[in-house]
């Protein structure tokens, strides 16, 4: 194993890197902005003579570097080629192919982002010491990633982990953002939690903290649920049950050993987990019911030590 | 690689064990009865005796043996240990240090039953040439098994492809056997075809092949429902729309290259393998809805197939 590694995830605006030590020690991190013109042509000429200035600049030789780890926006295939990539501007990029060509040789490994900072969390993070992880990401919308034995599950098309597509609810009349109707992400993304908390607040049950809180948000739901506030009691159980179902029908097939949710509905901290945690309890399959939870701990540098850890395999 | 491998596959009454080549052609397979007395201490010696009998008889060396794959009928630790076996009255049995020492140090893996059918499946069967996988065996119950970088799933609590007991209909108020209520075995088992088939009869809708064939039962129901029956079409329609719901939602977890539909209900063929398949592309994510689907092909070999393709790893 050589001394050092990179992990960049690639974002529409910018492009998060890392320069690590093998260990899993973050040494420096830094951002560049993304280039999406001419299809995105510019982006990782960009990312490689970043990466090759701080070589230069810490003095570190090509053969202390293990490898570059990269997250895409966007399906990417288990030999790291991408498809189709709307956020970039990109069409059947090979990244592993370009950055190589880029960096001299240097080992390179690309995943899609979701995915990737599941494995980052694994690492480094919630899931630290586990090899078999579910990772949960409420954020505008449910992302997800899988890892089994260590590994991402990619999938066939590279639709491993895209939970927030689970239909659970088949009667839904509002569609979601893929054109199916009731998905996981109508629910118990930032905003299924603020459309939970409208629908309640609308049916006049009570009063309630969100009455006065003006725009209701998932973040104005979770306050007032700390509150011992009913209405958000009520929205906060609903938007549980339908996630820890969901989660309980995940663990039939992969069983993880731990649930890490992170995204910034996570924000909310312990009393989310542990709602997401009773509800997934109530459900579970008995085998998988002593499932763990935790927080994602990385944030938003998840992806770049999934990043590295990709390379460090 | 060694010239020869075997595969057990330990059931309540019966072991089959088969000696392959460890290109994957079966030379020769046979059975012996399981000796289910004194907690089944015998279970493992009776299959060595017999292992090391056949190798005396074909004049076959321990030298050209890679080792002995071992299908279990309950849940298997990824190391191999057997916490709790019902069926063959074991607890805390470690089976590959058990069988190694009575065959002389041969390498020995054991797995889940029905996750190491899938195996069998990927390798020779159904799913042939591809490297992820998700066994369906609708049998009395519904089983199932998820290959993952062509290796099996086994969970962190031997409970990977418990399958049958993804919620599909909170609504249900009938207990399944696990104790919770509204899991996919209820429906789309043999036993739940047939109670499909009850509870739609009992409506009197129309006459029926079905009212004049005795006891209704799945085989019946696909019967009819060949014959273009009215009343088999709706009950196929309603069963191929549970599975075809629970699949695509097993497709947002590994995102799997096929499909295999396998156990005794499968052998109606073709048109449940279609009807299912129809019923999973309307509900598919998008990326996903291209996956294939295929029968079962291995019938009742698919576990000593799977059994030594794990010792070839």
């Amino acid at each position: 194993m050589k001394k050092y590694g990179f992990g960049v995830d690639i974002g529409g605006t910018t492009c998060k890197i890392g320069l690590f030590e093998t260990t899993g020690k973050l040494l420096e991190k830094w951002e560049i902005p993304t280039d999406t013109q001419e299809e995105g042509k510019n982006i990782l000429p960009d990312v490689a003579a970043s990466l090759s200035q701080k070589m230069k600049e810490k003095g570190i030789p090509q053969g202390e570097v293990e490898g570059i780890g990269i997250g895409i926006p966007g399906p990417v295939e288990a030999n790291g080629v991408v498809p189709v990539c709307v956020n970039l501007g990109w069409k059947d990029m090979d990244v592993p192919k370009e950055m190589q060509s880029l960096m001299e040789g240097l080992p390179v490994k690309a995943g899609n982002d979701a995915n990737v900072a599941a494995l980052g969390e694994m690492w480094q993070g919630g899931g630290k010491g586990c090899k078999s992880l579910v990772m949960v990401t409420l954020g505008t919308g449910v992302g997800g990633g899988i890892i089994v034995h260590g590994q991402i599950v990619a999938g066939a098309n590279g639709a491993g982990g895209e939970i927030g597509h689970i239909t659970v609810n088949p009667h839904e009349s509002i569609p979601c953002n893929c054109g199916r109707k009731g998905c996981l992400e109508q629910y118990a993304s930032a905003t299924g939690i603020t459309r939970l908390a409208k629908e309640w607040l609308a049916q006049g049950q009570g009063e309630s903290l969100l009455d006065q809180a003006g725009e209701v948000s998932a973040k104005s739901v979770f306050d007032a649920y700390k509150q011992q506030d009913k209405a958000a009691q009520e929205i906060v159980g609903k938007f549980a049950r339908i996630l820890g179902n969901a989660l309980s029908n995940i663990a039939c097939v992969t069983d993880p050993e731990v649930f890490v949710i992170g995204g910034g509905v996570s924000k909310a901290g312990a009393p989310l987990l542990e709602a997401v945690e009773v509800a997934y309890q109530e459900a579970a399959f008995s085998s998988c019911a002593g499932a763990k939870f935790a927080l994602a701990s990385l944030g938003n540098d998840a992806g770049i030590y999934g990043g590295v850890k990709m390379v460090l395999e």
